[in-house]
């Protein structure tokens, strides 16, 4: 079958946790499915370790995904699905081991401010190994893919449609459907920014608001969402926030995750427990994505005069922080 | 005071249930406020008794709000707020009685097709009283408004900003935002459409789906209620959907809401149960407005040959009427 045909791409993930060995399910079903592929994929471990004690290894050997250590090497489809903070060593690590004709893909929700701009984890991956990054974001709680309940995500590319296009191939099942999208800032930034109006949403939970108060803060902050990134990179689409990685995602976070339940949890204390506190109890010492993220965008709004321009995206911070009350969420237009 | 000033505006109210009261009481604080308003609001209990045998006069007096039979006369800003189904015959009654300068706004959820176009109640109202009307609609359950918890709503308008704003000065309070938007077809349309999708979130409710594919399905009830508002009325603006009466309303109806409701305990019994029993147990006697308004879109998609363009409105009229299971609501893309 091999003689003359083109050489197949070969898969490897830089992972961990339960999104990397669902993503691995995902690649696994179409590696066999499509010629394209070659069937062995390879995962790297990338954190041992998770903070809570827990060993990944463990984690992913109970699920029956094969694990090898660094198999990068061979590579030419690169998928980054590690948590946040590990994204940049392990590039560090991977710099100059890779076939010239790599392409990459994020599934790493998240941002790094230094100096004064948000820096994507795309454009990280990018830049460290002279790469194209792609990223796949959407309302994609790992449990749920892996009991093949119907979901979709959103494939954010730059340039390239035919890559975009293979990527789409690796990951789309029939429970499981990927959109290409022209986009990749927006398409990141939806996924980074949802976790902080997720707090709102938890603050609203909290103070026992009802359903349309919810849905405002939800519709208010997925317009904030929209505004800020069209700031940051204003090639991003309005588009984009209607698609799974935009207004789906922002609604499977704001009504479960985390990030709410934590910010819930803040509010019926009624201050009186910090939220590290709060995190350190609820979260076995990880930081919530969501506070950090407020933290970076509102430094980006401070440095830039914008809080008039992001009432929401301003109070979230503050009520974090304790400087306002939780209640002050549902007066944003009072100021 | 009123020596030389323009003559203030009248307000009227076409209307009955709870949504009826609750905007009489957020008028009511503007007519006290503004001075351009007179202070007295006169209301016409449209519909003296409701499905269910419940006198809505006696709903209302206990509620303190003023109701008077036929005071429409002398008043020049007239809000409908009836059940749909009595709109089309109000008007008649009122035909022809107006002053000169009246303005219309509805507050009405539902369309009306006849021959082959649905006919929105705001043109309706228009045609028959041969007057301007503005719609308002959003994340508006009448309950959570009364005990003034923020909300936000969408005022649609065809021209007249300066109209547009008025309106908007007699509904908006601290907890009630109002935002003007020039596109009332499509503000209108969100408040018809979203019943529909409502029904597909309480099938993926009854299936045990999990957030992501109710997120998903929320979404793709969304962009079909873009599409479908922009091929009906190419003049709808896809920013229309980011306001409260669409992402929002729809939010609240998806996760609240008597469609969802009812649909969700379509598929608990399995199908044993056709939706006019569930309807006639669950609402005492009413239709699910969904459940009408999905057959009538149906009906434009059948003899526009648009199925394959909405294949969750389609879908979702083929379980209604029991041509397919519920499960068919994720196989969407699998025909």
């Amino acid at each position: 079958m091999e003689g003359g045909l083109p050489e197949k791409y070969r898969v490897a993930i830089v992972g961990s946790g339960n999104w990397g060995c669902v993503a691995a399910k995902l690649i696994a079903t179409n590696t066999l499915k499509h010629n394209i592929f070659h069937d062995e994929i390879r995962m790297w471990v990338y954190a041992e370790t998770l903070p809570n004690g827990e060993k990944l290894v463990d984690v992913i050997n109970q699920t029956n995904v094969n694990v090898k250590y660094l198999p990068v090497r061979g590579a030419n489809m690169l998928v980054f699905v590690t948590p946040h903070q590990f994204v940049e060593d392990a590039c560090k690590r991977l710099a100059g081991k890779l076939r010239g004709d790599t392409e990459a893909i994020s599934l790493i929700k998240g941002m790094e401010v230094k100096v004064d701009v948000p820096s994507m984890i795309s454009s990280l991956i990018s830049k460290q190994l002279g790469v194209d990054c792609c990223v796949l974001m959407g309302a994609n709680i790992a449990d749920e893919i892996a009991e093949e309940k119907f979901s979709e995500a959103t494939l954010g590319y730059r340039e390239n449609r035919e890559v975009a296009e293979r990527w789409a191939r690796l990951f789309a099942t029939p429970y499981f459907a990927v959109t290409p999208v022209q986009d990749v800032e927006g398409v990141e930034l939806c996924g980074t920014l949802k976790n902080i109006v997720a707090l709102a949403a938890g603050f609203v939970d909290g103070l026992g608001m009802g359903s349309n108060t919810k849905a405002a803060i939800i519709r208010i902050g997925l317009n904030e969402m929209r505004a800020f990134s069209k700031r940051l990179f204003p090639s991003v689409q309005d588009d984009t926030f209607f698609e799974s990685c935009g207004v789906a995602d922002l609604i499977a976070t704001c009504f479960g995750g985390r990030n709410r339940k934590v910010a819930e949890a803040f509010v019926i204390n009624e201050g009186k427990r910090t939220f590290d506190e709060l995190e350190a109890e609820l979260l076995q010492g990880q930081k919530l994505q969501g506070v950090l993220t407020a933290k970076e965008v509102y430094g980006v709004l401070e440095r830039n005069g914008w809080f008039d321009v992001f009432p929401l995206f301003t109070t979230i911070h503050d009520i974090c922080v304790g400087n306002k009350s939780p209640s002050a969420i549902v007066r944003l237009y009072q100021l």
